[in-house]
């Protein structure tokens, strides 16, 4: 019998425990024995509940349960969560989290933790929600050198950007709906900045070279300067706008990691992910590409991730679970040296100067007071400045992919 | 140090060398120790060869070298693959293989053999090539009951499917185009005939349910009689044809797979799956929908997943590493008594029989002298008594998903 506590008894938190407990059969029979969760952590009680009797608002009595071998941390945020699970994992009880945050804050901190005690962290359900991604890297992909990670990881933005898109709705109308609908925050800040995706860069681009990538120093650009205008010239040239969190290792060894709007080919796999789903494109020296697709949110999707996780610990009691992330810093490039091309929007009044400023392809629509332009590739840096001398006659610019 | 020996110096077998030797520090330290390649079995040998040195013609010298503890089984067949498979695994050398015809022939069998044993018999490479599967479906998907897999897993026949789209082009042309780039074999039955598909088509089914889908009772149509014509009645509908292999668990706990060309929305994740591409879509009854996609062929594509089963091997010496498919035959629906839409392309002549006999939506096209019509939901077997009865009315029928 494998006994596990559940911290925090929210979304996420409820989910692990209807997946243990619903799929039971499912679940022990791959745990390869019977699994139960023995307590749910709150400062909640929860008397109605089917499970309210599990409900103990102490956590020494988890931690000092020797029945209890594996932990799962679905509270959120990063002060009792990072205590609960550094004291878990001291303890040799593995821990399963969902916290994207904590997990790209202390992640490589934790890892070594729980090797130090032959137990494992885990926490498939940061990134991708229910799409198996993080096993896949680190279990899968491991005979690669993994050479870049491309994906959209935020439900959010990827609602408005395809409403957007598929409506010709302004960003301000799509996100109100999006909030109506409980797909966005009423602040919804960390998702349309970037910030959400940034955690989940900074936690695949660690894993991708073994080091640790810290997020706050991950050039993070949000989607509120994208319109319907850019749209309509993304659609003209066959292409869509999507905000990608891309990670790439550089032939120096540094990883060059941006989570910013990118226009991308109606043809690229990563187009045809709409609304709410996320996809993790991954590109290896052997293998080439491949992608993982699925709900990035949700309860169940996460909490079957969370559980996943949960199972393979069962699997390995004793044993830690491999996981390179090491704390030492991956060396991060700055992006105003790497090279790509842009696409830009001008007033039409301007096209001689921006014509002589960027070589490339212009394109036009029929009735508007602008144009586009696809630049040749050329190097950030240059860029800026040049789209900057454009002053008040430059109305918008996205990278290409 | 852990050391393999290679049975077949084809292309998966010198792939499976090169990515063990070329990715040595990665492989090796996701292995946790050294990874060396000992032996290669073939009857020919390869002077020239970098690695020539390690051919050897005899088994029994990889079979009584206590040092080989993985053996990768890539000359494929169905005889002396699984003589040397069981040996090995009799032996406690864990096996790992791309022979998919062997897997579905005599998977549970081996499986059983290398439980009894403490080793594993490992087959990611057997389906959607370097494509991460079927891992995901024993290590990450633990937490789900899984409702069904639909997958374009055969590269061959969606390179020729995807050509025929966009350009238009006739079968029998596309196929001759396919035999010179080398994408199709000259004898090129067991691809434009589905066996390939259903092959694999048998093993995710058998790991979807635990127990053995007999590949030989699949029922199994090739795309032969796919015609630009119905390309070009999809393309009007927002719609294209692949050949997907699928299993379906239904209610009563049997199973409904058929590897057969089906039309399905261009807004369907698997549509953009192009050229020889593969995708594996699965859904679970708490993650919903999940999509793996990549590289369903290739030397080094392949080798790599190869390579990440042996390394999952070295990490668990001494363990059967969990897979579930009993050898207990699984029960399979009869197609007749399922229910689906169908496209069925019929003479203009004949239009006031067919609508009589098919509720449904009619579709015509500028200048032919056909019409399509999408049927409601039917019956298979009142679908295709009504579909014979048109007699030479009837110009073609296309499943939809």
């Amino acid at each position: 019998m494998v006994k596990v506590a559940v911290l925090g008894y929210g979304t996420v938190g409820s989910g692990v425990v209807e997946v243990i407990e619903s799929n039971n059969s499912q679940v022990s029979r791959s745990a390869g024995e019977e699994m139960h969760v023995k307590y749910i952590l709150d400062l909640r009680d929860f008397p109605e509940d089917l499970y309210g009797d599990r409900v103990v608002h102490d956590f020494s009595l988890i931690l000092e349960d020797p029945e209890v071998s594996i932990v799962c941390e679905v509270m959120g945020g990063v002060g009792a969560a990072y205590q609960y699970s550094k004291q878990a994992l001291e303890a040799g009880k593995s821990v399963c989290t969902s916290n994207k945050e904590l997990v790209a804050k202390h992640g490589p901190e934790l890892l070594a933790i729980a090797r130090e005690h032959g137990c494992s962290y885990m926490f498939e359900a940061s990134v991708g929600g229910g799409i198996p991604v993080i096993r896949p890297i680190n279990s899968s992909l491991t005979a690669e050198k993994i050479l870049s990670v491309m994906g959209i990881v935020n439900g959010t933005t990827n609602y408005i950007l395809t409403r957007m898109g598929s409506e010709g709705a302004d960003f301000q109308d799509v996100l109100e709906q999006a909030q109506k609908l409980g797909y966005a925050e009423r602040n919804p800040e960390a998702d349309v900045e970037g910030h959400d995706a940034c955690r989940k860069l900074a936690i695949l681009s660690s894993l991708m070279v073994g080091k640790n990538v810290d997020s706050e120093k991950i050039y993070t650009e949000g989607i509120t300067r994208i319109t319907t205008a850019d749209f309509a010239y993304a659609k003209a040239a066959g292409m869509t706008i999507k905000l990608l969190a891309s990670g790439r290792l550089l032939e120096d060894g540094s990883v060059l990691a941006m989570v910013a709007p990118f226009l991308i080919s109606d043809t690229h796999p990563l187009a045809m992910v709409n609304d709410v789903f996320n996809a993790i494109f991954i590109t290896g020296n052997m293998l080439g590409d491949s992608m993982y697709y699925g709900r990035g949110a949700g309860k169940l999707p996460t909490a079957s991730a969370v559980v996943s996780d949960v199972i393979e610990c069962a699997r390995n009691q004793g044993r830690t679970i491999p996981c390179f992330w090491e704390p030492e810093d991956a060396e991060l490039a700055e992006i105003s040296g790497t090279e790509q091309s842009y696409f830009l929007r001008v007033k039409a009044s301007a096209r001689a100067e921006a014509e002589a400023a960027f070589p490339g392809r212009i394109l036009e629509l029929p009735g508007r007071e602008d144009f586009g332009l696809f630049t040749d590739s050329m190097r950030e840096k240059a860029f800026h400045e040049k789209y900057e001398a454009l002053g008040d006659n430059a109305l918008g610019r996205i990278r290409l992919v």
